[in-house]
């Protein structure tokens, strides 16, 4: 399901950034699809530039209107869930969380087809520059606005493969860790 | 010492590499002379993204040919020193570490007024989309190549008024936690 086309088109979007990444980082982006066959609209791109014991960063990418499913970081192993600074780098992106908000009105929409999936409300709206932090175990979602993002993401250690998504179809294979 | 000059240049090279900045964040950057009142050879300016219990991440600038000097992060409270990971965004810097090396010859001085507090010996040259991760405990310094550089810094939580410098007449001001 994932073409050459999809590819470049997630390549381009970071040479828009200016972000300067390796043939190596460009050649380990995890395309994840979450196991929906439905990239284009569920998706996530992302380089890894480190996960350690401590600290964790990421390069991510959301193509136009892309966007990553709702999911949350649980607790592990005594340790707390963890946490992240999303920081747009460039484009817009709308994330949402389950914090408390009385907003009801949104600017975009979670995918049609997996909507009833998408339960966190509370919307922050980051252009570049701009940053947010998710505190543990707080539900979220985001995506990008009509030409796409490109978020740098700080945080304590990713287990990624421990995230648990609200769409009980979804699975995450991990390529790069 | 600090001139509306100097803070000039600084935002004139986070600009070359593209990185979009709020004006508050260009209005907080932390210029760092650590007491040294020779700030264009010794010194470092850094944009705080964000500092919590668990992680940390920066944005940092060095003019052409600027040098941080040599310091540790010592471990603190049974805690253990800060691991950091530096990524050349533009630029190029050679960073030096206190590991094993049998390399003796290297690409660039330290400052020549304070010679005797450089003593790391061990070569790492990052150019932009290059990365390197400097464990605990481990003494560093770190000095642009002549057009200066842009470097993230990734890591564990910062305590910079801990931080352990070579140089004895070091004082390090923290303006930004």
């Amino acid at each position: 399901m994932l073409t050459q086309e999809y590819k470049m088109k997630v390549k381009d979007l970071y040479g828009k950034s200016n972000i300067v990444l390796t043939d190596t980082e460009l050649a380990s982006i995890d395309y994840a699809d979450f196991g929906l066959n439905n990239i284009e609209e569920e998706g996530l791109n992302l380089i890894l530039y480190v996960n350690n014991a401590r600290y964790c960063a990421k390069e991510m990418v959301l193509l136009p209107n892309q966007t990553c499913p709702e999911h949350v970081h649980p607790d592990l192993q005594g340790r707390e869930g963890k946490q992240e600074t999303f920081r747009c780098r460039w484009g817009k992106v709308y994330l949402y969380t389950d914090e408390p908000t009385d907003v009801e009105k949104h600017q975009v929409l979670p995918p049609q087809q997996s909507c009833d999936y998408y339960t966190a409300k509370k919307e922050i709206v980051l252009e570049a520059g701009e940053q947010y932090t998710i505190d543990p175990r707080i539900k979220h979602w985001f995506k990008a606005g009509p030409e796409g993002a490109v978020i740098s993401e700080f945080s304590s250690p990713s287990f990624d493969e421990y995230d648990v998504f609200t769409n009980p179809n979804i699975k995450r294979d991990i390529r790069d860790r």
